[in-house]
């Protein structure tokens, strides 16, 4: 990551004004008043509907949107690249050659993907904030669970329907989101993985790029393209510097309403654990793949994942500790402090602030027993593998074990992530038919062993109970050597036999997931308590955060659906000698042709050094806009204000990290490929016609996309 | 690194104050009347000498001690490793299976180690001073530069003499160290390293340890084994618990007397990245290692390196993050600042703490790019490789490039590792006989060229100028393959043919150092004019902390002889369950035995599994004392009253870390080997008759070790 700029924090921080561009905002309460007065415009309801049922989530972490009413899906090539690495094979590389469906028949199915469409907004705050009333810490929690395990299950219908209570204003407002769900999706169109991140790792979160990060899938049900009313038209010329543009996406999670004890925390306890674990993963795999091309080829995801996930850790913590930026946050801790101590009715609630703080240094002491023993717990996915234990085949092992222990109890009672609402995606992980990689799993559990034991000492009880006399090589070894579970009909008939079957099991995965079990749930336990403090004692301040700012500012991210607004923008910024330097709004074709090395990750594919002859070489490629976005919001489309796909999101800028914890409009950028970059390579160097036909504009050529720029 | 405990901070920064068993005292300032006073004994002028002068320093980093009037050198297995894995080839790994010279003529010298022998400290504080008075700035930094190279070279009358001007208090006190300089160190005994190291990075900076992390050296003169006045005798029994112990050794660097601003930026900026930074390289490496057995031969000193920095980085970081102490270091500082400003003749120096923290600033934004091109500059040692040229023939290659331009040059305008008192150890090191490792160097420097891309960008004018079109892997593997480096001959050749022979080299590694030397001269000279605010800021403040307290407390580390007392102490933390452990002063053979897995890092050597029934086992083993010590201690023999051997220092346990900032006596501790465990081993193990007859107490029997315990 290289150094960048941050400017002027502490008058960037005045807390509860949104500034400029900035919110990502909820379908149910955007500011399009304010849109307006800004751009002379402002989406109506019709507006609005129309976007959230064309906008779907990938439950997987990104967003995506309907593209044709023949259920075509557009997102990034990012957030297809798992499906796409696991329908190649040693011989056939669409990772390396890409993928184009030229019948409907050879469209694939994506062993583990999930589509969401959002159907409804139910306000529910009412029903929860009733059940929590009065209660604080672990009973809070507790009360909370259970009433939204019970909001989500009488939604949820069937497995077509997903429901998911989600928490706002850190727990100011819960809505329920019901949504539509998909499991049958199915690849259609991938790039090459070098178009798609050209660049590579040198060049994510930057700008100036020139990356094709797009992957278009279908949407089946009951075995039939599924037929929509609201899908994204494209427009004809794309956006033009400093024109009005929507992103319509799912951030994933973002830190603008945390006290300044929970930034210290992050600051100097999680994310540097954090970065400093995935960076000698980062290493270990790395070398991993220089031992052959088929190592090459089974880790490029998992390397994807892990670098793109440390420079986003870099890039936020370079913010957490860039001078002035702490003592702004304090300074304006400070002012909201004052504000509700001088409030009579709000008063008490300023013991919160203390009652945060304890629950932080509290959880120091064993955060890092929690991550190697649980990882972080999220309600909204399926629970991943623990940090002492990497790969798929314990994660695997644990959802067996942990499903057939929670399938026996109530669903208010279960772990967030094993309850009813949640089984579907559980059953389509189990029942993926993805092929497992034993050379890489064994790595990764080594290497995740190898933490285990150092960093709580070998003479720690569970390490003792884990590996006895063996090394974490020679665990790793044997049982991804002997474990079954890479075998879909494996997983299902334990997840069939329940508690019996998976107690009786000798599939040494099974048994070491076992074996680790109470452990993990003992941390898991301690750290609810905590998280139950930290949930609770939020809320007042929530509340009394709100009876200053009602929903006239917006909500965390919380990988839901919002609507951000901005423009086309380039920036200026310091250029390290004392002057500035400005970057504009667009690349062109031309700018890959010139930055290309001929060596990964600057090597185009040979589609498109033989197109070269073909291609408008002045057509715009990639484009920035100061659209409010963060990580979750990658596959988003970029619309117009007549919600015409001008750009489809895939990264921020470096400055862009900084969004966790706050949004400053002068160099925070959205990056999104150009619609007419899209066009035209589908059509002149992927002759990608069957796509093309569905996506273009009514009117235009059928047969080529020229003049689209 | 497990948790640790750092207790009650704001009471334990109290500044000026050295407290219970705190200091690493020069020789010429030791408090022994405090001593006397808290023990009973206080050594005296003749103890100090005998001690000083049978005490040397390892030129690369370590500490070691006469233990024969025959030139019998005792220091760390960790501090002769490179030169044992030297003198490995693919058949003999000495590193694998030890090394033991039955007779003189197996003595085998170390390609690249020199020992230094304290003779004489003078004090040069007026000499220096008077060059510098009234300067500030770069010009302080160039006349501080110059007097010291005029006083060093004046002092070094042939390449036997090493002469070093040590900046005591932070530039309160400058020192001349004469030292006697010895380059032909032959290798007598070291154990495998399976023992030396037992437990590995897991149990790296922890106590309870089973390590014999010892070896033998001898010192040879004009062909022959030195004879030595000054050498220990060895303790026919060891300490006791509680006994008073001293340390006499090179603690290598202290930051007790930072500024805040200085410890922001080392907990901000440089920690993070340097561990970043050996994460990722650690994970290569390991991963590297598992490629073969000859990959594994030739990588694990290069590993330890790594992964010991590395634990030593997060220890101190630890402690840096942990609550209160910055703000306990806060209050110090005001404290500090307010007796300045209350005293009219150094209320002027209170300006010095804005001026370090301006300089801080600007370092700020240059950092990364110093740590690529230039790394950290060491005066009283060669060079290392920057982080964007790893390996050893990049070091070499910069070496020769900078020498042939340095030596035009007058001695006192050179980079100070040039001058003409350092020349010697450049022409010992590029005179090595180690043999060069391809394939770890390609791999290195594939790495580093990866971290320079993608640190500075694919955009950076040095980027390309090194890259190119090529990737880094391209180019490194280019450079290695091609290079001649790698033979003595070739770089004595190019040494011996000065600027001409290395403008005209066409040698692949000479045009990559020549190509990148003038942007790493530009970056490095940018530092120098920051570091040269914060050296002439630093010593206003050191004089004004002077005037308080004189030589009343001791200095910080700065790599040259330190002596701290203390006593034998186990010590009780709490066990993070809200209850206190203790742990013991001592462990014993039995524990080693006990914790054995069979598989490396806890795989006893076979010699050890054979020689079970011959031990006596409750031998002590390692022990821990209180005396303050530091990196670059390692390989301290560890001394009762009498000056005799009773343990030899080579670690300290987690908390021992946080004393690069502050001494707290509490959990701090020095680990040792205990003597008797020494001698146990080296006779009923090892059977090293040699070494054991010239070490043994006098009267003793000569045969056996038995009753040493």
């Amino acid at each position: 990551m290289r150094p960048f700029f941050v400017p002027s924090l502490a008058l960037l921080l005045v807390a509860g004004f949104a500034r400029a561009d900035e919110g990502m905002w909820t379908f149910d309460n955007f500011p399009s008043a304010k849109v307006k007065e800004r751009y002379g415009f402002g989406p109506d309801k019709a507006w609005l509907d129309h976007v959230q049922k064309s906008a779907v989530r990938l439950a997987g972490g990104c967003s995506a949107s309907f593209v044709s009413s023949n259920g075509l899906v557009m997102t990034n090539h990012h957030c297809a690249h798992r499906c796409i690495e696991e329908l190649s094979t040693g011989k056939r590389d669409f990772i390396a050659d890409g993928f184009y469906a030229r019948t409907p028949a050879e469209e694939q199915k994506c062993p583990t993907m999930e589509v969401n469409q959002l159907l409804e907004i139910t306000n529910v705050t009412d029903r929860i904030q009733k059940a929590t009333e009065g209660k604080s810490g672990a009973d809070f929690a507790k009360a909370e669970r259970k009433a939204m395990s019970e909001v989500e299950k009488s939604c949820a219908i069937n497995s077509k329907v997903r429901c998911d209570v989600v928490t706002l204003y850190a727990g100011g407002q819960y809505d329920l989101y019901r949504y539509r769900r998909f499991q049958d999706v199915r690849l259609v169109f991938a790039p090459e993985f070098a178009m798609a991140f050209f660049g590579g790792d040198p060049d994510n979160f930057e700008f100036p790029r020139y990356d094709l990060d797009v992957s278009f899938l279908r949407v089946y049900d009951d075995g039939k393209p599924v037929k929509v009313e609201d899908w994204l038209r494209w427009s004809a010329s794309g956006a033009k510097d400093s024109e009005l543009v929507f992103v319509a996406g799912n951030p994933g999670k973002t830190n603008r309403l945390l006290t300044v004890a929970q930034l210290d925390f992050i600051r100097d306890v999680s994310q540097p654990w954090s970065e400093l674990y995935y960076s000698e993963e980062r290493g270990v795999v790395e070398e991993f793949a220089t031992k052959g091309p088929e190592q090459h080829r089974v880790s490029q995801s998992e390397l994807f994942g892990i670098e793109n996930s440390l420079k986003a850790f870099k890039g936020r913590e370079a913010t957490l500790v860039s001078p002035g930026f702490m003592d702004a946050k304090r300074s304006a801790e400070a002012a909201f402090r004052a504000k509700l101590a001088a409030d009579p009715k709000l008063k008490d609630t300023v013991g919160a602030f203390d009652a945060i703080a304890g629950a932080e240094t509290a959880y120091r002491a064993f955060f890092v027993r929690m991550m190697l023993l649980e990882g972080t717990p999220s309600a909204s996915r399926v629970v991943p593998a623990p940090f002492g234990f990497r790969g798929d085949l314990f994660a695997n092992a644990r959802i067996l074990v942990r499903l057939a222990a929670e399938a026996t109890r109530p669903n208010g009672e279960r772990l967030r992530e094993f309850t009813d609402s949640r089984i579907p995606a559980i059953e389509h992980r189990l029942a993926s038919t993805a092929p497992s990689h034993p050379d890489l799993e064994i790595e990764l559990l080594t290497f995740s062993l190898t933490k285990l034991r150092e960093m709580l000492g070998p003479d720690d009880a569970v390490v003792q109970k884990v590996l006895g006399k063996k090394s974490p090589r020679q665990l790793a070894t044997e049982v991804v050597r002997g474990t079954k579970l890479g075998d879909p009909k494996t997983r299902l008939a334990l997840k069939a036999g329940g508690a019996a079957a998976v107690d009786a099991s000798q599939d040494p995965m099974i048994v070491l997931a076992r074996l680790v079990d109470p452990d993990a749930r003992a941390i898991r336990s301690r750290f609810e308590s905590v998280d139950a403090t930290i949930t609770s004692e939020s809320a007042k301040l929530a509340r009394g955060r709100f009876a200053f700012t009602g929903t006239g500012t917006y909500p965390d991210a919380t990988f839901s659906l919002r609507l951000s607004f901005g423009a086309i923008r380039g920036w200026t910024e310091p250029n390290g000698d004392g002057g500035t330097r400005t970057v504009p709004a667009f690349t062109h074709f031309s700018g890959a042709y010139e930055r290309a090395t001929g060596v990964a990750p600057f090597a185009l594919p040979r589609s498109w050094v033989s197109a070269r002859p073909r291609l408008d070489l002045q057509t715009p490629f990639d484009q920035v806009s100061d659209n409010d976005i963060i990580g979750g919001n990658s596959g988003s489309p970029l619309l117009n204000q007549k919600a015409e796909v001008v750009g489809l999101i895939f990264d921020g800028n470096i400055a862009s990290l900084g969004g966790d914890y706050f949004y400053e409009s002068a160099t925070n950028r959205a990056v999104s490929v150009h619609s007419s970059a899209l066009l035209q390579a589908l059509d002149r160097i992927y002759g990608a016609k069957r796509v093309l036909d569905e996506i273009l504009p009514p009117g235009a050529p059928a047969s080529s996309a020229s003049g689209f720029h």
